[in-house]
C-alpha cells in the first residue's frame, strides 16, 4: 500500500514523524507537507504565489518526501498531480496537535488536506490528538491508536473517495475508552477576543485561547472525545442545504 | 435593516464598493473586511497573531468601517463580537471577483465568510460574480441583480442562521436568463501545475490558470451559471456524511 502522509503542523512536526513511523508498518509511506505551521488554514490554497519545494530527509537520512512553501491543500495537489511517481492508495492528515471536532472541522488545515484527497477520489483519513495541557504531547502512543483506527477503517469495503476525521482524546485523561462513530457537533462556540492598545496607541485584538463549546449536541464528536473515546467521523463535501433547496424551489422568483 | 457588509477581495475592492451602495438603499451597512486580498483562503482564521484594525472612510469621508489584516472569517468575528455597537440583521460577503460554484464553494474566502455569520446564527449571504475574461467588472449592474436576489430571499420567512451562495453569471454573456435554485455541483476539478525553475536552480510550481470543471454534474450551480442564470445555493455546514455514519454504526469496532 502507497500512503501520501501531510499534516498542517509542517513537516518537522513531532505528531508527523511519530505517524510515520506507524504508518511504515503497513506500507510505503511518501510525505509532502508544508515547510511551517499552517494551523487553521482551513482549506486555503495558493494560486497566486508560487510553491516551492524542498526534498526532506528523515533521521537515518533516508528520503522521505517533500516540504512545500504552502498550504496543506496544496501539498495534497502537489503530491497527486506532480510529485509522487504513482498515484497513492490512501491519503493520511496528522497527526495533529490539537483536536478537530465540531465546528473546529471547517477550520482545520488538517481535515482540509484529508478533504481535498477525497476531491482526487482517494480514500483519506484526517487524524488529530486532543490535548488538554500546553506540554509535549505523547504522540508515539497515540499514532499506534491512530494506526489502530486506520487499519480498521480499511479493513471494510470504502467508496472511492471516502473521508474520515478521526480524533484521539488527551493521553492525559486516562485510558481510551473506545472507538465511537458520531456525527459532526453543530453547536455554536464561545469565543473572545483580547482588546489591546499598540506602543503607538492604535487598537488590535487577539483571539483568546478559551475557544469552547459551552453547550454541544449529545452524541458527536465534541461530546464522546471530552468522555475519552477515539471519534470516527464519516465526512463530505456537499454543503448543500438539501431541506432548504427543496422548500426554495417552490419560490416564486422575478 | 442592519447589515455587515464583507469580503475577501479587501476593503478597498471595486465590487464590495458597488455592492456597499445597493444596500445602502435597503438598510445600515457597516463594512468590516480584510485590509488586502484573500482569496481562495478558505474558512482560515487567525490564531497566533494580533488582528491590527483601522477605520475606513467611503468616497464621501464618510465612516464606512473597518479594514482588518486578517482573513474573511476573522473580520465576520470581530465585527459580531467587538466592532459594532448593536448586533446586525444580515451577513453579506462580496460581491466577489470570480464566481465560487461547485467544490471552489470550499476553498472561497468569501463563502467562509457567510459560513462564519451563520456560525453566529446570522441570515448570510455569499456574493459572486463569474469572470470570463480579465478585464474590468461590471459590479455596478451585477450589484443590483445581487441586490434583487437578496431582497427575494428575504421576503421570505427564513430560520435562524440561514446561509446561502449566490452566484452572477458574466454580464458579458448577454442577458440573465433568470434564478435557478441548484445544489453545489461536486464534479472534480481538472488542474494542472506549471513546472519551473528559479533562477538558482531550484524547482518550484506555480497553480494554473486553467483549473475547470470538464464534466459538471446537470442542475447543479456550475452548469446553470455556465447557461447564464443567476444561480442561488442554500448553504450548511454540517460535514457528517449521514449515510456512511448509519452504515459504519454496525461496524465492529476492536
Amino acid at each position: 500500500m502507497r500512503i501520501l502522509l501531510t499534516n498542517d503542523d509542517g513537516v518537522y512536526a513531532p505528531g508527523l514523524r511519530a505517524l510515520r513511523s506507524e504508518l511504515q508498518k503497513i506500507g510505503e509511506v511518501i510525505v509532502v507537507a508544508p515547510a511551517g505551521e499552517q494551523s487553521a488554514v482551513g482549506h486555503s490554497i495558493t494560486l497566486l504565489t508560487p510553491l516551492l519545494i524542498q526534498e526532506v530527509l528523515d533521521e537515518n537520512n533516508k528520503p522521505m518526501g517533500w516540504a512545500v512553501e504552502g498550504k496543506p491543500a496544496d501539498c495534497v495537489k502537489l503530491a497527486l498531480l506532480e510529485l509522487l511517481k504513482e498515484p497513492p492508495d490512501l491519503v493520511i492528515s496528522g497527526l495533529n496537535a490539537g483536536s478537530n471536532a465540531g465546528i473546529n472541522v471547517l477550520y482545520s488545515g488538517t481535515v482540509a488536506a484529508a478533504i481535498e484527497g477525497a476531491f482526487f477520489r482517494k480514500t483519506s483519513i484526517a487524524v488529530s490528538l486532543e490535548y488538554t495541557k500546553p506540554k509535549p504531547l505523547d504522540f508515539s502512543h497515540a499514532a499506534q491508536l491512530a494506526r489502530n483506527v486506520i487499519e480498521q477503517i480499511l479493513d471494510h469495503p470504502l467508496t472511492e473517495g471516502s473521508l474520515f476525521n478521526v480524533n484521539i482524546p488527551s493521553l492525559e485523561k486516562g485510558p481510551i475508552r473506545g472507538i465511537r462513530v458520531v456525527p459532526q457537533n453543530l453547536a455554536a462556540y464561545k469565543e473572545k477576543f483580547d482588546r489591546r492598545v499598540d506602543p503607538r496607541g492604535r487598537v488590535y485584538f487577539w483571539s483568546g485561547a478559551d475557544f469552547h463549546c459551552p453547550d454541544p449536541h449529545v452524541d458527536t464528536d465534541v461530546t464522546a472525545l471530552a468522555d475519552g473515546y477515539i471519534t470516527v467521523t464519516p465526512l463530505q463535501f456537499n454543503l448543500t442545504h438539501a431541506a432548504a433547496l427543496e422548500a426554495m424551489r417552490a419560490w416564486k422568483w422575478h
